[in-house]
């Protein structure tokens, strides 16, 4: 575990706790207050302290928007935990669950109003952090559409959690560098490195939900083949079957999900390579996430907190 | 009609027509462009181009903000609709029921991000615009607060109109002053004005709804009252009666709305002399309107326009 990362997550646990104990005491903020408490990782503040700090910023300086950041991320849980209809969020009854729809929304609403209070007024900063937010529903709005559709295709996928997911990472470390001094050219570039690997943490955990040992992912494995969602192991498996004349798993999502037989998919992905094919779109992304890195003009000892967060987020040892 | 009005209108409702024909044909951006679409007076947008002309500013140069201004507007509409489970929005089916409940929560989203985008980054507006929506939050909070409250008096239901309504009117027209040139404290005085003109106008409008002619008001009357929705009549209706010791509003609540007799509550409230305790106050917020922008340090010229949106709103004679 790099020690930047800790001092970091620290920094931004002590900001959340200022910030959360000087809200009014109101159902509208108590939410929030709820939400923001559950055990999470920082991951997006952490890297916006370090795109800050990659081009010789003082973290400190960049509190104020990795907290914007971590706000942001927490308005979209909010309000994407209503349209999933999610009963928890990390063992814990979602907001709408434990308040009521109203109450979620309208707490999301207020969370997104302080995110850009936090962001601050920088002329560089804000249009970033727009464009990113906008992204972010963009991809919603692609992943809600795919429930209805039939014809969604393993880069249609990839887009998705690209916008839903990847663009986020890369905004929080685009608005780091931005704040640390980087160009806007530079910022960018850093921001490639979190799309890439924002999309190889993305296709890790889609594997896991599947694949992974439930003891270490703490659910059962295949909840995503059960509901039937449309992950990229799952339109990758229907590529292959309609290549080999496979109707396994076509079957199987005829049936309703009581009676969906999750065993009998994962054989069947199994069998025609999808594991596999997704632990190679997984490298592909972190080889590219560390490519975009190396080509940042910054100094390679202020990259090493950046490294130990790829390998973190895509668990890998050291 | 004063044609400034309606010249700046005009100006609205072009930039609006441009921007939407700008959007992405995507279901996040149609929900967007149905209910901008819906016949609207564009009051906020028109006041925000008054409030810039007001300091001498090309009300051009802050058509933006206007914008803005209207596109949060209809993002607490979108929002508000659905925790209210409205059916209808000036006639028309609201974006949750025509399209559903998740999508209209991510095109609110979207068009808050997109107000804010259009903002800019003027170190003078957004913190401005920022406190108001988070106040318009605060309102909302309130007023859901309400229905499960017993204890609401007439102090409380103006300070959730101030919020909910008067508040967006006020920032309206100071992130035009701030656009037009004005200082800090020049705005917030012509806050004043659009803070007390939006109290006397949600007044007015709970005394239309209950004792309006039903031709001009366009809809039954008394639908407040038979919700038993906590409007400034209903209060102060019921504070009066606990003065008189009168039990006939208490028995009507404890009805449900099909049987309640909206008929009797409008003769007891009539004979508790509320509807004119309202127009009282409606008046008074009116005149502290006025005296508001008497004291705004602007050339009285340029004053004319927004004297006349004062009278549109409130439906006087010129």
């Amino acid at each position: 575990m790099s020690t930047t990362i800790e001092v970091y997550r620290g920094l931004v646990e002590e900001r959340l706790a200022d910030w959360t104990k000087a809200l009014p005491d109101d159902p509208l903020y108590h939410r929030i207050t709820y939400l923001l408490g559950l055990p999470a990782k920082r991951v997006r503040p952490v890297a916006t302290l370090m795109g800050c700090a990659l081009f010789g910023g003082d973290p400190r300086a960049a509190l104020d928007q990795a907290l914007g950041i971590e706000l942001f991320h927490n308005f979209t849980l909010m309000h994407d935990d209503i349209m999933d209809q999610a009963p928890l969020r990390r063992g814990q009854p979602t907001v709408h669950t434990k308040w009521n729809t109203a109450g979620a929304i309208l707490s999301g609403d207020a969370l997104l109003v302080k995110a850009y209070r936090l962001m601050g007024t920088h002329p560089r900063v804000l249009p970033v952090f727009s464009q990113r937010a906008l992204e972010v529903c963009e991809g919603q709005e692609m992943d809600m559409g795919f429930e209805t559709s039939d014809a969604v295709g393993v880069d249609d996928y990839l887009e998705m959690i690209r916008l839903k997911t990847a663009v986020l990472l890369a905004g929080a470390l685009e608005v780091g560098a931005l704040r640390g001094g980087a160009s806007e050219q530079d910022a960018q570039q850093l921001g490639r490195f979190g799309e890439h690997l924002g999309l190889a943490f993305q296709l890790r955990d889609d594997l896991l939900d599947a694949f992974g040992d439930p003891e270490k992912v703490g659910k059962r494995p295949g909840g995503d083949l059960r509901a039937g969602k449309k992950t990229f192991l799952l339109i990758r498996g229907l590529e292959r079957s309609r290549e080999l004349d496979r109707t396994e798993l076509q079957e199987e999502l005829m049936k309703g999900p009581e009676v969906r037989d999750v065993q009998r998919m994962l054989r069947v992905l199994e069998e025609l390579g999808v594991p596999a094919d997704t632990e190679a779109e997984v490298d592909r992304h972190h080889r590219s996430a560390i490519a975009a890195l190396d080509a940042v003009p910054a100094a390679e000892e202020n990259k090493t907190p950046l490294r130990a967060l790829a390998d973190l987020l895509l668990q890998r040892a050291h």
